[in-house]
């Protein structure tokens, strides 16, 4: 649905189901030619690379313990990659990726999709043009209650993939939501985190992976931050919320009122900032589709990513060396959020040690 | 982009522009084939009625005096019709049209938008059930800001047409969001407005029609209501709001934060209710296509509409009788629209006189 | 409570009750010599004048009726009179009171809370400034659901007096909250009402006076306005709104959240205030007690017309002719808001006839 | 004004300056016999022990490191305390006056003012009843943005003392507002904090004590919980704001919205409670003063732990056993925070180490 809204990417063929016949009857409601819908990606890549009207690039959406194995061979049969999150199972996968990405020169492109929101972007534009002057604290949280009973044991598909460690890996929470707050915090603020002391739980019996983290971030500059990710915090519904505490001003944004950015300044009134303001940055104007008041939401922040990965291909026709635009995270951003990940779970197995990210 | 989104609409062919090289540039960014690029409706629907592949209905998105002539071209070839509200350029033509749609037995759907979203249905559905008690007392309100200034004599091509009499009709704010506001409080509450009491001013000096709309109404039970609308309320963007209460409780929805209903009762908390939650009605559910937490917008909400209506034309494909389903405005709540505007205009000549709905 | 918040005014006699037993018991709880507690409200002012250490002004908190007569007695025996809103039953009475004040030269505030708070303060001087320029449109809600039920039925003392017009007058719900509303828009904008058409209800069977009221307003510059009060809108606390939209700019109040006012502009961000900045109005920051983010309440809103009041009376220790802040809410406005009250009463009879308020 | 807005408690002598010449002058702003105004405390306590009218007890609204000799000496006098948190200047001083407390049997309270907001207590009851089920995550913020510039060199008396040990003690923002945050989330939910690992920062260069405050918290059951606290919060005001998620549903407060509290539940709509309503437990309804919709703010929050008090001093009077209500903090919440205090400025020190409560 967002990759195709903008209409420059139209889905044409997939490995829908390792059943075949379940695949090509996914690919029938899909309206896609059932020639092209195959039971494994192997055979997708291998089929598709051959067509003169074969795919330009392969979305993964597996359950994470896939990301590097599609993501790899597609990239070498030429394809570019639009990946969700996590980049891999584990850190080192995660790297192994980024050679491969370096080596191949695809597109890669990871479905953070929450900097595709405008008002992100734009956060992320006052963050950059310097006018909450430098930053002193970071709040993040990311707070669902989903999981706050043992779901994988009643049947749900999603849960039951999420906390199965051989599909899921190492991450249960950290890696499902909190590996979204810590990407969504290096991205508004431009600020790498340094080191951090983290604290995984599981707070529902029997549960195989975390389901509840806090940790406390000192960022490059020195400034300290928080971050909290949970999945039973019973009646949150997909509440990532974000707060950057400056010398000079601070901003506040929060996922389920997307549209809305509030600043607070040093002496003078609070400000509110609304999608599809003329006065907003390009940045975030380019990510907005209609006019003022009429909302946009998960759908058009996905497909904001998907435009933009459209555009490095399209330009990629014209210039080899076309990139990523700056506002779609790649394999970089998948590598320091294994890393973040991986090392918070080391930080927690150390009873909070302070651990640092660089690599 | 909202017919497409569910994938079971496919845009084909359009008259794009008055201007035959200009419609088919369109035609090009939209990926359509040039030779159904047509200048305009009369042969669009001459050329596409005689293709074996041609369209099964006509989207109409142009200004309202063009409303009636296309509705009736397409339907009298056969083809279904999909609208942009107001129905007409005025009520007697509203009328003409019902008379067309009931002699050829032809789907017509208005896109009253605001319809479209999961809990204005669930408000609705709160309605029928009588959870709110007979209804007592309902205001509605529809802020905008963006014609504070004479955005008509700045080149604002919206503004245009919307201020001009020969393209709009006789209704300015009333015509453009006035019937808006009237047909969510009618499609929400079930209750039928039986009498208003209606002021409308020019605030910007020079601008041929209202700008601004005040109303009193008199629902067929007795509640009284209160209408607002104005296109001068400076700093409103797209400010559609609802209240109804009723013996019992009462419920607001708010079009810019419109994934959350609340509902206010006789001695118990008040209740807030998420778009996506499982224990919602199945008239919700059924317009909602993410997970709770997940902000669907506008665009997703006309989507309903245009799936509710493709949903009819499948089936039509079974039964002739096929009819659209309740929850999608048609022909009738078109009627009325008008009726509320020519009314309310005509009460405001009549400084304000109490004037009837019936017809 | 709200009067001797600040220190400057002592509670040291009263009529509490009819009965003389009752009223001395009151006495007692209220720590007041009980030679002070009076029968009525005649015997207190021949008394307390008769005293070196007398009374220098009564507080009338009666029902309606008997605002005049405690006013006038009071008055012509040289006391201040701080009075609870409605001024009078009636507007005859208003003009008679006005005739009084004037004739004893006596201070004579009355109780529009809702002036008292420091956000209304600050929105008042935001339009006396100028900055919203010419206001366009005025938007007054005062929305209540505790009548909701015949409480007046069942036992309920305040809904018993309130709807009886005995001693409410013949207002019911216009009178308790729609002169609130009324006078609010007044107090804020600055700008008179020039004339109404209003639509009054009583929704709950058998209740004799009304619980509904609607009114269309026009403004001496032309400007439309709208007025809706109920008592009947079930889950509403005491829900006063007032909305204001001007050339430039628009600001909006709301009672339950008295500590922010929101204002929006043409072309740049949203702003909101909190009481308590330092960047505030002078008349705002007069009005506030404790640092920014203590919330103050009714209270405390109450108590600065009362320390507004109190000033006066000092003053008039020093000079004979120290009259009231131009905060504070006085004979005038009494006048005006009785007027409203009895045309609004005289319009909605007049099936919404446009009725004048001039005097 | 907070200790006199219920009639109960009269403010009668102080010891207002160490200037003999100031403390007079400001006993007559107060209304106070000059003869009571002393220019130490022991001087007051012997003077005020000696009349019959004299002094029940003492309000200690100093700089930190003269609670406990205030206290001490009061009630060595034999005299009640009400004193302004942190109890002591540091942990040790804490467990002196327990032991004080205990062997005078005098009543000792803590204003620990947000504890008297009615919707903390119904916050409070809820988790006391079990609705919430065992608590699964605390999280609690206090957020402020007064000291994001070094106002303590600027000439801000506030600033001066809180940032300067000799007065404030070992903690800034962790003793001023730190505690408050502890105190809270420990008295709505019950459960005690295990454990903490902290990170203390002074990020305002040249500041002698911390100014932001981070810590991951363990609770007695296993419960994991975050406080964040910080005075360099720029834009923020007084933003206390708790969250407590159980196994069955989560509450939230916020200080700056002191009369709503937020529900929620698993599979079913969230509920928001307002202060006033009729349904609440007696807990809240005893907290509150006005009909529903009528704010109350600080002032009544630190009103009712005075009222508290006074009933207690009132029970003394028949029963020398009679103690504070629990609704009120004593010695017990004192020692207490002086312990999380000063185990987390330990615990950062240590580099985050996790540190237990238990003493």
């Amino acid at each position: 649905m967002a990759a195709e809204l903008d209409g420059n990417i139209e889905l044409v063929a997939g490995a829908f189901s390792q059943d075949a016949g379940k695949s090509k009857a996914a690919a029938q409601t899909y309206g896609i030619d059932e020639a092209r819908a195959y039971a494994n990606y192997e055979e997708m890549i291998a089929a598709e690379t051959k067509r003169a009207d074969g795919i330009d690039f392969v979305a993964i959406v597996t359950p994470n313990h896939l990301h590097l194995p599609i993501a790899r061979a597609a990239m070498e049969a030429g394809l570019h990659v639009m990946s969700d999150k996590p980049a891999t199972a584990n850190f080192q996968e995660a790297l192994d990726l980024k050679n491969i990405v370096e080596r191949t020169n695809r597109l890669y492109a990871l479905t953070f999709t929450y900097t595709g929101y405008p008002l992100v972007r734009e956060a992320r534009e006052i963050c950059r043009r310097g006018e909450l002057g430098a930053i002193r604290k970071v709040m993040v949280e990311y707070l669902q209650g989903w999981l706050t009973q043992p779901l994988e044991k009643m049947g749900q598909k999603q849960a039951e993939w999420r906390s199965d460690p051989a599909k899921s890996g190492i991450g249960g929470c950290i890696g499902d939501i909190g590996v979204h707050a810590f990407n969504l915090l290096e991205y508004v603020t431009g600020q790498p985190v340094k080191k951090l002391s983290a604290t995984l739980r599981t707070m529902v019996a029997g549960r195989a992976l975390d389901d509840d983290c806090s940790a406390m971030l000192v960022f490059e500059n020195g400034a300290p931050g928080i971050l909290a990710a949970s999945q039973i915090a019973v009646g949150e519904r997909n509440g990532l919320r974000l707060r950057v505490y400056g010398e000079k001003g601070s901003l506040e944004w929060y996922q389920e009122d997307p549209n809305r950015l509030q600043l607070k300044w040093l002496d003078r009134p609070d400000q509110t900032l609304h999608a599809g303001s003329a006065f907003l940055s390009e940045a975030a104007r380019h990510a907005t589709r209609l006019p003022l008041g009429h909302p946009e939401g998960f759908v058009e922040a996905f497909a904001n990513i998907y435009r933009d990965f459209s555009h490095a291909i399209f330009e990629r026709q014209e210039r080899p060396d076309a990139s990523l635009s700056g506002s779609v995270c790649g394999i970089e951003e998948g590598v320091r959020s294994m890393a973040f990940m991986e090392r918070a779970i080391g930080s927690s197995k150390a009873d909070g040690a302070w651990t640092a990210l660089e690599y």
